[in-house]
């Protein structure tokens, strides 16, 4: 660690070598399928750390008026992302280009989504700038699109916008408004190859501390600890019991364990675009599951019927292990069991559905939070289950 | 005209609300089919300088080592160029962004091409902004890519690049080379509707002296003259005098009369792509002719064989008034003639040849200059001639 953090060092609160593969395994359940691939990115993080010294973690709320955040992340086809690796010269050219864009000086840096690779980019360039990072970042999770964040919610436009790619090439937008914003960009990252480093949403602390969602990259390592096998009491967990506490952990569902029996997925138009059919094995042997994803996991159905709608997550997990599982790396044959979890409540407001919501992408279907629809299948399989029936419930009781 | 241009109004060149149908005109021919489409520019021209006072010219030469020369102009498909008006707001905030961008204010504005739109562009920014105009362009034509200009023949990059659009988005770029900027302009015009303002190449005045091509907005208002009458010794042409003394006045060859039977056209990709056939009229009946275009009119071709190779200009004329047809204006059953002419030496060179020869944009023949291709014809003919054939040679005297 430097000596220039101050603040940071006052908290004591550092992101260490140690700490990256917990933060991207936990960043990549909440990623919910997208947000990048975590392997590459935690070997650039943890190289760089090596380099440079530990990163200092700032708390949203010790931000000042004074300082300017940057969000820098990957923008593309995770497909594509898998395969890149952003080099530190492409990361400092973006930070170069947001200074010259606006003539402010970054003062901290945060992850724009909490992912498996856009975890891992703020945390490479915080440590090769000598910077703090952010701990919290602008969805709560991670989502397809470039306006789908928190300042935008907030009615705060993209700003200067950077995008670099590995050729060297670098890209300030200034668009009027964030669907513009996502349009330019994705474009530009299409031509750059399908996969890019972006900044946008750059702020002073005082906006930041109001739309940032706090702690998600303090969350992102608890759950990267707990499918790492460490218990609630310090106890080592076995892997049959991992999803099991990841949900108690979470307050999430567990929707279904099942196998990939279909997979279409397509690099279309700068995003991994697909769906997967499962059938149920264990408890749910004899049930269908549909997943559909735009990079990220959107929309989850169990024998034809709603079971989460984002911006509700939606997670991926290897049914033995417990490790999540991206939209790129699903493959056929797969034995996983989905979870799913409530969004941050800004996501659940009128212009959070609006702009994550089902209908943006095109389903026709109503988002119904995640946990009335398994209240209501609960309900339903109670019924089934006084008439004789066997119940999902079971399982939670034999994990 | 304002008091701010000592050094024009010292020359006393300017550019008047009356001489803009000419140049408009003049640059149409120059700009070979593409370049965009001359009367909505040209009415946006004559409403400025009506407003805003006429608009100084400075000769390439009276260029000095501390201008910023700024190249100003339209980039999209032709067709949608031709129903897009760019607003004065649209102009004055892409001459922000570059200085912005640059940290150097405009002291000059001039056409990156000549083309009926793209000659508008720069005068109607001039007007609005109180700056002169230089009398050349960094074609010598109209080319329908990025990179096709003597500042990347000399080796100069496009340096800071300023896209705006009407929405009011801005972007600027600092692509790695001029094939790259191409690359990303392309696509964010595309996301941009189609069309949009552009600023590239903006250099100091020395390299602008080094690279221009001079006196081209002079000479198209030479060219828009001719096709408005006006006579060499000042009497007035006929119309159907006027094609023969555009020919004489530009050393073209007149390669072809015909009536359009067949015309290809869409836009894809940023351009409006597609291929004309034609078949003679009277001293040409009995022959086929073909144009392939790209936005510009890139190769000609007369029963099969080569006529006119790009980086050589190919115009479009109406067969009975002589006036410039754009490849977007170009109609089933249209009559006219096709004339070329030799492109600047500048891009008879390899690394010319190479940018804008037949090979770059994947036709698989070799460039021949269009006057070597005359002579080769002129000697068939004369052969067919001296054995009893008719020869296109006596439409010359006959006009």
């Amino acid at each position: 660690m430097t000596a220039r953090h101050t603040s940071s060092e006052a908290s004591g609160r550092v992101i260490t070598e140690a700490d990256i593969d917990e933060i991207a395994v936990g960043a990549t359940v909440l990623g919910t399928g997208g947000g990048g691939d975590p392997h590459v990115g935690a070997l650039i993080a943890k190289r760089l750390i090596r380099l440079h010294g530990d990163v200092p973690m700032l708390a949203v709320d010790d931000l000042s008026d004074d300082d300017f955040v940057v969000p820098i992340g990957g923008i593309g086809a995770p497909s594509v992302g898998v395969e890149r690796i952003q080099s530190e010269s492409e990361l400092l050219l973006a930070l170069q280009a947001i200074e010259r864009a606006t003539g402010r000086t970054p003062t901290a840096v945060m992850p724009i989504e909490v992912g498996g690779g856009n975890s891992m980019v703020p945390i490479a360039t915080a440590a090769i700038a000598g910077l703090p990072i952010v701990d919290g970042d602008a969805m709560g999770r991670a989502f397809p699109e470039a306006q789908m964040v928190t300042f935008h919610l907030a009615g705060h436009g993209p700003g200067a916008t950077v995008l670099v790619d590995h050729h060297g090439n670098e890209i300030v937008m200034r668009p009027v408004d964030g669907a513009w914003s996502e349009r330019l960009a994705r474009a530009a990252t299409v031509e750059m190859g399908g996969g890019a480093t972006m900044i946008d949403y750059a702020y002073g602390g005082d906006v930041v501390r109001d739309c940032a969602i706090p702690e998600t990259l303090t969350l992102a390592k608890r759950i990267g600890g707990i499918l790492g096998g460490r218990g609630a009491g310090g106890g080592e967990l076995r892997d049959d019991q991992k999803i099991a506490a990841l949900c108690d952990e979470l307050d999430a569902v567990r929707l279904f364990d099942g196998k990939v029996v279909d997979l279409q997925r397509a690099v279309e138009g700068g995003f991994t675009r697909g769906a997967a059919e499962l059938d149920g094995v264990g408890v749910d042997r004899g049930s269908s599951f549909r997943l559909d994803f735009q990079n990220e996991m959107l929309l989850a159905r169990r024998d034809g019927e709603l079971a989460a709608v984002t911006p509700d997550l939606v997670a991926v997990l290897d049914l033995a292990t417990g490790m999540p599982i991206t939209t790129e790396a699903l493959r056929y044959g797969a034995r996983v069991s989905i979870i799913a979890m409530p969004c941050h409540e800004k996501w659940r407001t009128p212009i959070g559905l609006e702009t994550a919501g089902p209908a943006h992408f095109g389903y026709d279907v109503d988002w119904v939070p995640v946990e009335d629809l398994a209240k209501a299948r609960a309900a339903t399989e109670a019924e089934a289950g006084s008439a004789g029936g066997s119940s999902a419930r079971a399982r939670k009781e034999a994990a």
